[in-house]
C-alpha cells in the first residue's frame, strides 16, 4: 500500500476534505421500483444535514425518472442521526427514503440508502499502524464506511493483528459500527481500538465510553492519523456538574424524537425532586431552553446534544448520570459517558 | 380619565414595561376541575415564549392543589401563537392547558387560559386620541386586552367618536381581535383605527393589510402613542422581490404546523415551476434552510416569518403573493400582505 498524491497532507481546515467523497450512490432504481410498486404519488426525500444541498439534485433524477403525477417532497427537519426520521413527512407519503444513516429499526415505510463513501480508507490505516504497538486491537467504523469494513479487518490481519469486532447492541445494524450514542461494538478484549473514519464526533464518544482503551483515529476523509484525547471534553463534564451543584430549579428533558425517549428515567427524576420540572421537546437547543427560569438541566435525550454542545446553553446541562452526582447520589468519580441502548 | 404617576413617559427600552403586566390569572381552579373530573395523571402546560418562565411556579401551584399521583409536563416547543399548538404533548397528556392565547378553534381536548392583562389602557386611549381627528375609528386589539374590548369601545363613543368593530372570520375568536396573521376585524368602514396594545407586532401587520388607513397605536405595555410606519417594511419586501427575480432554484416551504398548511397553494408552484422544490418543515428558522441550495424560498406557512424575520435569511424569502411577482405573474405594484384565513 502506498500513498498516491491526491491524499498528501492533513486536510482539516482546509475546504478539501469535501472533495474526498463527493460521489455518492443515491440507489435511485431502488427507490424507483418502490415507487412504482407502490403507485407512489407523494414521495419524501430525507437528507443529513450536510448532504441536504443535494437534494434537489435528486429530486430532479428521480422525477425524470417517474410519471409526471409524483410529487416529490424534501425533508426541512434537521437530521444529523438515524433517530432524526421525520415522522411527519414518513406518514403522509407513499415512499419515503431516509438518505445517508443505516436503520435503527427495519419498518416498511422506510427505504434507507445508506451512502457509502467512496474515499480509499487504506493509506490513513497504514500511518496509524505506528499507534497501535500490540497485537489486539479492536475496529470499528461509521454507517458511510461499513461497506469496506471486511476489507479492512482482512488488511489489518495481514499486518499481523488479531482483530476484535462485534456487532454491539440492538440499537447498530452492523458488525462494527458505533454511533454517535453507542459504543457497545467497541467492547472487545484488546486495549487499542482503530476508528476509521471523517471527524471527531464518533472517536471522542468512543474513548469517552472507553475510557481505558487508546482510541487511535484514522481518518481518511481529512487525511490524518490522530490519538482521540478525552481530557478537554470531561474537564468541561466536571465542570458543568460542579457548576449545577448549586441549581435550586432542575429543568428535566424528555425527548419527543422516536428512539432518545427515557420515559422511566425522566419522571423518577421529577417524582423524587420537588424541585425538578419535566420539560418535552423534539429538538433541544440553547434558544429553546433560554425562555426557562432554570439553574440547570438535565437531558434524558441525546448525549450528544449534552456532551458536545453542552457550553452553547446558558445554565448546565448534565446526563443522567451526571445528575446523580450534582444532587449528592452518586460519587463524583461515577461520571461516565451516557449512551444509548435498544431501539425505538 | 387622568393618568397616574406609575404610567408617566415611554417605557419602550426602559426593562419597566414588563412590571406593568406582572399579575395573571391563570385560572387554576378550572385547571383542577378538569384535572379531577377527568381523573388526570399527566397534565400538559403550554406557555408562550415570554411566559414560560412563570411555568415552574403554575406547575408547583397545581401539584398543591391536585393528587401525588398527577406528572405536570412543561411544553418546551417553541409557542408565538396560537397555531403553535403542541400536539405531541396535547395527544399523551389526559389534560392540556395552552396558556395566552385564544382559541383558533375550540377542542375537548384542550383548556385555552387566555391569560389577560391587567393593565389600564384609557391614559393612552386619551393620548391617542389627537391622532384621530375624524369621527368614524375603527377599534381592534389582542387576546390579552379582550377582556376589556367593550369598556375600551363605548369610552371611545362616550368620547364622541362614532366606534367601527366587526369579529372577522373564523379564525378570530372574538369581536375585535386580530392576530398576527389574520386583520380581517379591521375590514370596517373607517380611515383610521385605533389599534389598544403592546408593541409594534400587531399594529404592522394592519397596516400593511389595510395600507389605506391610518393607524394608530395606543400601547399601555410601554405607555407610549405612535402612528406605524410601514415603509421600512415595505421596502425591505420591494427589496426581496427584486433580489429573488434571479433566482435559479426555488425552495417552496409547507409548513407542517396545524393551522399553517396551504397544501393546495404549495403543490400549484412546484408542478407550475421545475425549478421549484417542496420542503417540509414545522420550525421555519434560518439555520434549518442554510444547508439547502437554493437562491430564493417562497414560504406558504406563517407570513410573519417571512415579513418579521426575512432579513435574518441567507436568501430571500417570499410570501406566495410576491413569489407571483418575482417570477412575473403579477404585476409589481399587486404587493400586498400575506394573510391567513380560516381555521386548522
Amino acid at each position: 500500500m502506498s500513498q498516491d498524491a491526491s491524499t498528501d497532507g492533513d486536510l482539516r481546515n482546509t475546504g478539501l476534505s469535501l472533495k474526498h467523497d463527493r460521489e455518492w450512490d443515491y440507489e435511485l432504481d431502488r427507490i424507483v421500483d418502490a415507487v412504482e410498486e407502490r403507485n407512489a404519488t407523494k414521495v419524501g426525500l430525507q437528507f443529513p444535514e450536510g448532504l441536504k444541498r443535494r437534494g434537489p439534485a435528486v429530486a430532479d433524477d428521480l422525477r425524470a425518472l417517474t410519471d409526471d403525477d409524483v410529487t416529490y417532497m424534501l425533508s426541512g427537519q434537521p437530521c444529523y442521526g438515524a433517530c432524526d426520521l421525520d415522522t411527519y413527512l414518513m406518514r403522509r407519503t407513499d415512499v419515503f427514503v431516509h438518505f445517508g444513516h443505516s436503520p435503527m429499526k427495519e419498518s416498511d415505510k422506510i427505504i434507507y440508502v445508506p451512502l457509502f463513501s467512496n474515499v480509499d480508507p487504506f493509506p490513513m490505516m497504514e500511518d496509524a499502524l505506528d499507534e497501535l504497538p500490540e497485537e489486539d486491537v479492536g475496529l470499528v467504523t461509521t454507517a458511510q464506511h461499513m461497506n469496506r469494513f471486511e476489507e479492512m479487518k482482512e488488511w489489518l490481519e495481514s499486518e499481523g493483528y488479531s482483530v476484535h469486532t462485534r456487532k454491539g447492541d440492538d440499537r447498530l445494524t452492523h458488525e462494527g459500527q458505533v454511533l454517535g450514542c453507542n459504543y457497545a461494538s467497541a467492547d472487545i478484549d484488546a486495549d487499542q481500538v482503530l476508528y476509521v473514519g471523517g471527524g471527531k464526533f464518533h472517536p471522542l464518544g468512543l474513548a469517552m465510553e472507553h475510557p481505558d482503551k487508546k482510541v487511535v483515529i484514522a481518518d481518511p476523509v481529512n487525511n490524518v492519523v490522530t490519538v482521540a484525547d478525552t481530557e478537554k471534553f470531561m474537564k468541561q463534564r466536571y465542570g458543568a456538574v460542579h457548576r449545577a451543584m448549586d441549581a435550586e430549579k432542575w429543568g428535566v428533558i424528555f425527548c419527543t424524537k422516536i428512539g432518545q425517549g427515557r420515559w422511566e428515567m425522566a419522571e423518577e427524576i421529577v417524582n423524587e425532586n420537588d424541585d425538578a420540572y419535566l420539560i418535552t421537546m423534539d429538538e433541544v437547543t440553547p434558544d429553546r431552553l433560554r425562555n426557562f427560569d432554570m439553574d440547570a438541566f438535565v437531558n434524558t435525550g441525546c448525549p450528544r446534544i449534552t456532551t458536545d454542545d453542552g457550553p452553547q446553553f446558558h445554565k448546565p446541562m448534565l446526563t443522567p448520570g451526571e445528575y446523580r452526582i450534582a444532587v449528592g447520589d452518586e460519587p463524583l468519580d461515577s461520571l461516565s459517558f451516557d449512551t444509548f441502548h435498544g431501539t425505538w
